[in-house]
């Protein structure tokens, strides 16, 4: 049986191999949420950048730049980090740099793996049914915040856990941990994170309407995978 | 109120600032219950070493020589990983240099802490007694498996967590997570763990009285800390 893990931090990566890996990255709250959105709803390739200035520099490039750095939508950039946003109408057929505080950093630390793909409640059923056929091993890696686990990106990698329980075996404590987490919290996602540390960092920015959103199962049907440096949903992975 | 925090592995230690902060170190299976085992039955301290060769070397100097490397007794020292080894009369008022895979990492990462605690379910009442009156705040450092988290020393955390809640508020997600599940393990704790990674690889060698002594609480109300790079437990700290 293929093996599943998860990592709970980017700043654990170095004791994960991703060759022969499936890497699904995810960020919940809300970049990996704003990524399947954005490509369900049109937008043609979502290029992720680590650096600030590096997803800047593609506007001259004709891209739309998009991301947030501390939850907040930065200056100059013309999209920001909720998902509701990315469902306008002039942006379908266009392509985005993306960069955020935790999740494009994830997606750098995964390079190398043989798939690389962005998860999130909103596409669960369609990353748990590619996982179902992948031939590699799994690795969920949870982009947290800053350096720390939060508890958004690790039920959500409990989720997959235990939707995967008969075709991939947890290897350590960690998947564990997440499936764990994920069964006291499935009945009532919303409330179970109620006092984490990131819910409440965004209830100060008053955005409770893309916590709700970003906590719902399947509303799209799309796989975004890496290809060539950009987010892409192939008919065919 | 003062903060409490969980740093689940010691590879993320770079993320958490120890001045003024009292440091729990906690290896369930088995370190810091040796531990909390050795100082309760008349040892008089314990050194602990990140380095074998710099643990063996102290025998010289008239200490015994405790530990393991990868869940077994190493080659030539006089004392395993069992907290039962540590009952001996003949070990009353002797010094041991103590050396494991993990617990004694995470206690060199602890190194700049005004206090540095050891932590067990062993002595889990002592533990929480102390931190309810310290004027720190409080970090408690889970010293996982070679730099990945563990259930026994996350749940432990979250004991603590669920203990203090009145006194010590939780920073972030990762001691609410340890403290969900806490609150999911606590009514059959070696149950809970019983597909825990460690537990396995730990059965494999046959030890479950052990592993049902760790988690066991409040066997001892000794409270050990480090005091000039020894283990001791002084009557007041």
């Amino acid at each position: 049986m293929k093996t599943i893990d998860v990592c709970v931090s980017p700043d654990l990566m170095h004791l994960y191999d991703v060759k022969n890996t499936a890497v699904v990255v995810v960020d919940i709250l809300r970049a990996t949420s704003c990524m399947t959105t954005a490509l369900a709803c049109g937008i043609a390739s979502i290029r992720p950048f680590a650096k600030l200035e590096d997803a800047l520099a593609m506007k001259k490039k004709g891209y739309f730049t998009a991301g947030e750095r501390n939850g907040e939508k930065v200056s100059g950039f013309d999209l920001g980090n909720s998902p509701f946003e990315y469902m306008r109408d002039d942006l379908k057929g266009k392509k985005i740099a993306f960069t955020t505080t935790n999740g494009t950093q994830a997606i750098a630390k995964s390079i190398g793996a043989p798939e690389i793909i962005i998860g999130s409640f909103l596409n669960l059923d369609a990353v748990v049914d590619h996982l179902r056929k992948t031939p590699h091993n799994i690795l969920i890696v949870c982009a947290g915040w800053k350096g720390k686990m939060n508890l958004e990106d690790t039920i959500f990698a409990g989720a997959v856990v235990e939707l995967l329980v008969n075709v991939a075996n947890p290897i350590c404590d960690a998947p564990l941990a997440a499936q764990h987490l994920y069964n006291q919290a499935k009945a009532d996602m919303v409330g179970f994170l109620k006092n984490s540390s990131h819910v409440k960092r965004l209830n100060r920015l008053d955005i409770h309407k893309d916590i709700e959103f970003c906590l719902t199962p399947n509303q799209y049907c799309v796989l975004p995978v890496l290809r060539d440096d950009e987010l892409v949903t192939p008919s065919n992975i």
